[in-house]
Parts: structure tokens; C-alpha cells; sequence
């Protein structure tokens, strides 16, 4: 997507050296656009644990590109080994994106499968681009199938179609197109008059920071709200469809996204307001059937709620919310069960959110 | 209640001058502690506008002051009609708070009865102090019905009980108590274990710096977390009861309060979380029927939303959170439907949220 006029990836190697990864450094957006480059899978793991890179696709992109940059530096004669504890190091990055881990070993294999080749370099540069080609493919045909759900709603409606969505599930948080806003970005394009209300989604933001940046960046109308005015919107028809992305999605349907998804889901049944999730299906948890029992929730560092940063005097600057003597939390996720999720966006279609429906699209999970 | 084991009320007449009423400025806390002089109601009606005073209860009590401040400037021969001017412009500062129009018209009808009387204006004072005396007496009131409750559960539980609140429903927002604090208050002197999850409540984050604040200077036991995780905490049996605030009651149950209030009821009514309101009997419009439909949503400066005040290098210092292109909105309040409410915690009891039980509370205004 475009970056001021200009056509960006996420990710990509160094257009002099292909040594080097090079990342939208996310964590100065949208006051300062810069880029960080990683030398290293530690360089990796510090992108992904700090949130230089954030977003399911994106974490699984940029670890399997830490592969790629551990195979490059692993020479001794115990690489084999040392290349193991590299993922396992990779995978202990941030616990909840599931594709993280799925990249990680997808990449391990292959790596000791084609250990003995020549250019085993240059081949797993080439399975990475795999990765990353499939993952922007998965974007834009996940827009495809969301854009149906748009355009039967501006068929119907006739004038401009709300949609909300929570944190950030956009072309930042994957390669291109992203997940939630890939159907908003089609929509634009064909000129289906679209306005998204976006939740600011604290407490690092990614909503008022990320989304509202990147639609404004495609010229798409937008609104920033305080997480807590959803229900209120939806109480009044002011959105006619909520669109969130995944973090984690069981086989039955149950999806873990970014902290206070849930409450938006309830307020959107509450309200007959359609909740979809896109995902791609790397985000697809096969082994788990209970998503609030199941899926491990990341605690994060307090600071992130009792600070926050922003603009001030052409700077960030990073201000105290809080009183000194008092205690915060920090919970990263909840999962959304999936009674109140309307259906499933996935590359291949949309299902709804029960195990029936998405082992259709997925008949190849059945032999389970 | 005690800041720094000092004792305070919200609002008082200054100790050495009876001209000037002192409230506590609520804009620069947790940060800094400083008082406000009000000299006339053009200075109240700024304190209300600008929140140096805010929640209902001290709304309601700072335009009962700024009446009488209003009478001691108004020596002019058609004062009575200027008077009524200044009743309208209180009334005009904040729209969705009803107590503010009920405190308002009860000094204008006051004042005009005795206008005759020698000694006006101390009488005028008497019937302030007495609206503030009933306001304290609401919330001792209310913090012992409410402790029954709290009372309750930790009879059941044997263990610390943990109470979620949204926003500031402290005696910061009304003169000492609170209303939803109260039964909190009331518990930890009564020496049962309660700890208080506190929605730090954007845009203006009355939760994590004023409800923060007060717990903390009561010693009571907190930690303040984002919005968003409210519905996590639930699903994790991690909330015994969710207490909060009202701005405005319909004689039916519906209740408006501050924006995000909804959502935490959504959550409680499917996690099976007792959900209750606390409220002096002030709040009720005996009106209304139908809150979503009725209750008028004040709609505020989105620069609350785009930028948020916290501090940094010991002063306090705004930064922003939006990028320069986005728009933002800024609902003040929404309404949670009395179907989702447990009860009602008001000064003359609890009761359930339908019209019934809260005609037999007040059996005066069932003659409608």
C-alpha cells in the first residue's frame, strides 16, 4: 500500500544488501517514518518483542526472515543445533500469534531438509518470499471475499457503509492489503463509499497510531474513537459492520484478538450488528476446540498502560497516566467466542465460526 | 474522605472569606493538588464547562453554590430576571447530568420565595449547605446498602473481593463518599478485603487519575487497566461485581453514564457478574421512559480524544495520539438498558432496575 504517494511492503531486503532486512519501524508511527534494519534473528526477536513489527502475519514474515538471517550466520559445525535453539528463541518472541510459531517451524524444516544443497542461502531467501508472497496474496483475497459483505450492504443501504474495527488488522500489521482493512481498501477502490470509525485501542494505540494512519494514507474517511464508544455508535446504527482481524482462531471458531475485541463483539450482538474476523489461515489454531480456556494471553508490561506517548514540541515524548503508588495490568488478548463472531473471512472464503463451516474450507484439517 | 491524611470536601466556602467558594481542581490531579476559588457564577459555570468540578452529585452542588454566588452580584432592580438568565446559563453547562437542572431550579425557586426575607443571602447559604449535607448523607447511605452487598459475597468467597468501576463515581465526584466508592469505602473500613479493577476511562482518564487517586489515599488496594480488559477479567472469573456511577436514571432503570459504561454491562450480563448502579436519588428523571431513545448525549471537544494530558519532566504536559489528518469524535455518556442492570443502589436502598421497584423506593412520584 502507499506511504505518502509511495508503494510500501512491511518488510523487505535491502535493495543494496541483501544481508540486511529492512522494517517499517512501527513504534514511531505516524509522527516520524523511519526503517530498522536487521542484521541478525536477534535483531529479529527484538523486532518482534518490542513491536519495531506487530500483527499475526507480520511477526510470522519477520521470524522467518530472523531464520534466513540465522542461517547466515550459523557456521560452526553444531549450526544444526545452534539453528534449533534460534527457533525456539524466535517462537518465545510474543506467545499468542500462532503463525509465528507455524512460520518458524515451516522454515526449520525446510532449512534441515535442504541442508546439504548449494545456495542453501539463496534458496531459503526464496522460501521466505514464498512466505511473504503468500501472505500479501492472502490479503488480497481475503479483501475479495470481505468486499462481497461491503457491497451487499451499500446495495442495500445505498449511501455511505460504517465499519468498525479494533486495533490494527491492517496492510501494517501484514505484508500488504492486511486482513480487516484489506475489504475496506477494495471497497475504496471501487468506489463504494466507505468510513471506518476506528478504536483507538489502548493501551499502545495501534488503532489511533497505525489504522487511522494507514487509511489516511489511502485517502479512505475515517473517525478515531475511544475504545469505549462502540456500544454507543452501535446503539444508534452508526456502524453497519464490525471487522476485526486474529490473532488466534480455534478450529471451533473461538478468536483471540487484541484486548477488548470481546466487548465489541457483545455490543455488536446486542445490536444485530454483522461481526466479521480476517484472518488468514495461518492464524488457524487446528489443535484447539476452547478458545477462553485454551489460548494463552500475553501479559505485558505495565508501563504500557501507566505511560503513553505522543507528539509534543516535534518530538515523542512519553507522559504518566497514572498515580506512582498505584498498580496496573496488562493483558495483550482476549478471545471472542465464537457465538457472537457472524463469520470468517479467510482466503478462501467466508465461513462461519464453528467447526462444521470451517472444516469445509479447510477439508484437508478433517483427518483429524 | 483524606487526601494525604488530611480530611476534604469538594466544595467548600473559604474559612476566611464567605465570598469565595473553594472546590478542589480536578484537572490537574493525581499530579498536582490545587484548589479553585469561585468568585461569581460565571466562575461556576466554568468549574461545571471545563470539569475543575465533574460527576453529577458535585455538579449538581457547585451551580447550588453558583446560585448564591449569583446573589450576592445581583443588586440591580430586575435582578429576578437575571437571576432566571443565570439559572438557564448553570443549567447550559453540561446537558446529560439531570441533578444539575434539579439543583438549579430548587435555588431558583428558593431564592424567589425569600426574596423578601432580611438576611437573604446567608439563607441562601443555609439552603446550599443543606443540599451539600444531603449529598454527603447520600453517599454514607449509599456505602451502607452498597456494603451489603460486598458484604455478601466475601461471606460466600472467604477471600479478597474484587470490584470493577468505570470512570470516577468517587467522592471526587460528589462531596464525600461517592457513590460508587461508597460501599467500597465502607468495606475496606469495615476491614474485608477489596480490590478495585479501575477502568482508566478515555478520553479524559477519570478512572486512572481520579478513582486511582482517591482509592490510593484511602489505602484500598487497585490496579487500573485499559478499558478494553474488562470483558478478559469477567471471563476469567477475575470480577465479583461491577459497581459504577450515574449520570442520569430513567424511572424504568436505564442509565446513562460515562461512555464505555455499556460495554462492562454487556460483559457482566454474559459472564454472570452482578452489574450495579449507585446513585443518590438526584440522578433519577422521573421523566423518562426510554434512555437510549430519550437521554440527550453531550458530544465534547475532540481534542480530548486526539490529545491526552499525563506527566512528564514534572510538569504536565498534552501530547498527541492522532495523526494531523484523522478526525475524531467524543461521546461523553451512554446508556445501559436496565435489562442488563442487577440493581439500583440508592440512598433509600437497593432495588431492581424497572419501574416498579423504583416507585416503591419512592412511593412519592407514583402519583404520575
Amino acid at each position: 500500500m502507499k506511504i505518502q504517494e509511495k508503494h510500501y511492503h512491511t518488510i523487505w531486503i535491502d535493495e543494496d544488501d541483501p544481508t540486511i532486512v529492512q522494517v517499517i519501524d512501527q513504534r514511531k508511527l505516524p509522527f516520524v517514518f523511519e526503517t530498522f534494519a536487521m542484521y541478525s534473528a536477534d535483531d529479529a526477536f527484538f523486532a518482534i518483542k518490542e513491536m519495531v513489527v506487530r500483527g499475526a502475519p507480520l511477526i510470522g514474515v519477520t521470524a522467518a526472515y530472523g531464520m534466513y538471517l540465522a542461517t547466515r550466520h550459523l557456521k560452526n559445525e553444531n549450526w544444526e543445533e545452534d539453528l534449533t535453539q534460534v527457533a525456539k528463541y524466535l517462537k518465545s518472541s510474543r506467545p499468542t500469534a500462532v503463525n509465528l510459531a507455524f512460520a518458524v517451524d515451516e522454515m526449520l524444516v525446510f532449512i534441515l531438509a535442504h541442508k546439504e544443497d548449494k545456495e542453501l542461502e539463496a534458496k531459503v531467501l526464496a522460501k521466505v518470499g514464498e512466505l511473504k508472497k503468500q501472505e500479501i496474496d492472502f490479503g488480497d483475497q481475503i479483501g475479495e471475499h470481505g468486499l462481497e459483505i461491503i457491497e451487499a450492504i451499500y446495495k442495500k443501504k445505498r449511501t455511505t457503509v460504517n465499519v468498525l474495527t479494533h486495533c490494527n488488522a491492517g496492510w501494517l500489521a501484514c505484508i500488504d492489503w492486511g486482513t480487516a482493512t484489506a475489504p475496506i481498501y477494495k471497497a475504496h477502490l471501487k468506489g463504494i463509499p466507505v468510513h471506518v470509525w476506528v478504536d483507538e485501542t489502548r493501551p499502545r494505540n495501534q488503532g489511533a497510531r497505525l489504522t487511522a494512519y494507514e487509511l489516511g494514507e489511502q485517502g479512505v474517511p475515517h473517525t478515531v474513537i475511544p475504545d469505549n464508544a462502540g456500544g454507543h455508535l452501535m446503539q444508534h446504527a452508526l456502524v453497519d459492520v464490525v471487522i476485526v482481524g486474529s490473532d488466534r482462531t480455534t478450529v471451533t471458531g473461538d478468536v483471540a484478538n487484541k484486548i477488548g475485541t470481546y466487548l465489541k463483539a457483545l455490543a455488536a450482538h446486542d445490536n444485530n450488528v454483522p461481526f466479521y474476523v480476517a484472518l488468514p489461515s495461518s492464524t488457524f489454531d487446528w489443535e484447539m476446540n476452547d478458545g477462553v480456556k485454551e489460548i494463552p494471553i500475553e501479559q505485558r508490561d505495565g508501563n504500557e498502560v501507566a505511560a503513553i506517548e505522543g507528539w509534543h514540541d516535534d518530538q515523542i515524548k512519553k507522559v504518566r497516566l497514572v498515580p506512582e503508588k498505584s498498580m496496573v495490568a496488562n493483558y495483550g488478548f482476549d478471545v471472542t467466542p465464537a457465538r457472537l463472531v457472524s463469520g470468517l473471512i479467510s482466503e478462501r472464503g467466508i465461513c462461519k465460526a464453528n467447526k462444521e463451516s470451517i472444516l469445509k474450507l479447510y477439508p484437508e484439517k478433517n483427518n483429524r
